[in-house]
């Protein structure tokens, strides 16, 4: 079904998604569009989670909240239920996975907040673009993600250290790879170190604490962006009765374009599923 | 004084509006340092309002939030405290300003979070940089600000039509003003709209909502960017009981750099004042 999919437009990705005929990863799926990581809490977990992705913005790059309550997570896209329209789920409770399922309809609880935070899909699609190919895509591997040793800035009960995933980019590009991430600030921006390991308290790239090792041939310099798996060390962390994720790969495909300067949907725009608020101009000024 | 602590490291500058010394304005003080916006409010209707800053990030750029009860703003700066750090404040009870106080310490609440905005401050210092002139500083007026046909995205009680500020550009100059203001997400980023007027629901440029009339000569184009106004006029919308807000243009002056790609500052980097979150590289790699 992935490969139909690959080439069909981001409505029938969804419908697919929604009705449980669909319960595999996204990547490639949808394109153009913002894929995000979903996490979903109570509300009395809610404001410290925002305060961390807001003290977090590399590796928590928050794209959209839900109202209290509310699955239609309208400022993501027009008709976006989070309770179905994620591939699949991870469910934790209190920090340990307790199971995934493919539609959360039957959990879902009126004081839940959910939360949508980019991911590194977006500058990657970019590098590709821009002819910087990527190992591990092209060897069909995990990229391989590192706990570092910086403490990121805590909130309530949600603490941890930043993770990193690392890619190996040829010497003589790692300016012009830096330049386009940081076009994304929406899918952790600009790097967060590169060159060597150490200075971010990594002592052996080939033992990765996630995803596959990848070479790091002749020429080529080992780049760190801020990681998604950031938000979700610190959820462990923080130990809630529940709290659900996408399972690692199954994002949310929202109706923002990748390239979206401000993470939002406009409720006049919604309507039209691709438009975004940004600046406008007239021409005949 | 203010021709005084113009001159003046940001130290002295914070330590004398902390003191009470110092009352007015900040615009020109603390040079290449975010200044920042403030709204203070009990935590009840925190969460909300944190959702209505992530849904207009260009009227509403969040660059920190307070732990809730704590007023030290860790994450605008070393040593800042809220209460005191800020040359004047107005405060509002049940959506109506109810008067103007220079230390807020006995208005401090156990439940109060503090959150900081970033301002127009920034990109304008940018734009002059460049050799853009700006008519409303150069003629000690403030900048013209209009109630558009905009309405924001709502959160909770929080609503309202988006402001926006008008600054006259010569048309040779636009493309280049949206670009270096672009740069500077926390400090409402690239314009929403410039050109005629009528498209952002404006029928007269010559009547500003709040702040002086301006000229816009021949040859130039009226740009027009979101404005720290809208989370003002948000406030007021929402009618809490209690809201403590900077008295405008007498904003607190952070730590952070005007620049930073980030809002904040790391904990560990909090004793030197002037570090931020940001890449490190490692160039003998």
């Amino acid at each position: 079904m992935y490969q139909t999919l690959k080439h069909k437009p981001l409505a029938e990705v969804r419908a697919a998604i929604r009705a449980g005929q669909y319960c595999s990863h996204t990547a490639g799926l949808g394109k153009g569009f913002l894929q995000a990581n979903l996490a979903i809490m109570p509300e009395a977990y809610a404001l410290d989670f925002m305060r961390y992705c807001q003290r977090n913005p590399k590796p928590c790059p928050l794209s959209g909240v839900s109202d209290t309550g509310n699955p239609m997570m309208t400022t993501m896209g027009g008709q976006i239920d989070i309770r179905t329209d994620v591939p699949a789920y991870n469910i934790y409770r209190d920090g340990r996975l307790a199971g995934s399922v493919t539609d959360i309809r039957d959990l879902w609880q009126d004081d839940f907040v959910a939360f949508a935070l980019g991911c590194s899909f977006t500058f990657e699609h970019a590098l590709q673009q821009a002819g910087i190919a990527l190992w591990h895509i092209d060897n069909d591997k995990t990229v391989p993600m590192y706990r570092s040793g910086i403490d990121t800035v805590p909130a309530g009960p949600f603490r941890g250290k930043m993770v990193v995933s690392m890619r190996a980019i040829p010497e003589d590009r790692v300016a012009e790879a830096v330049e386009i991430s940081r076009r994304f600030p929406l899918a952790h921006g600009a790097p967060v170190h590169w060159g060597d390991p150490a200075g971010l308290g990594i002592t052996d790239l080939a033992r990765p604490d996630w995803g596959d090792p990848v070479p790091v041939p002749e020429g080529h310099v080992p780049v760190f962006w801020a990681c998604g798996v950031t938000p979700q060390v610190a959820l462990e962390a923080a130990s809630m009765p529940i709290c659900i994720t996408h399972k690692p790969g199954h994002m949310l495909i929202s109706d923002i374009p990748e390239d979206a300067e401000v993470p939002i949907l406009r409720p006049q725009d919604q309507h039209t599923s691709q438009t975004q608020q940004g600046e406008t101009h007239d021409t005949h000024a």
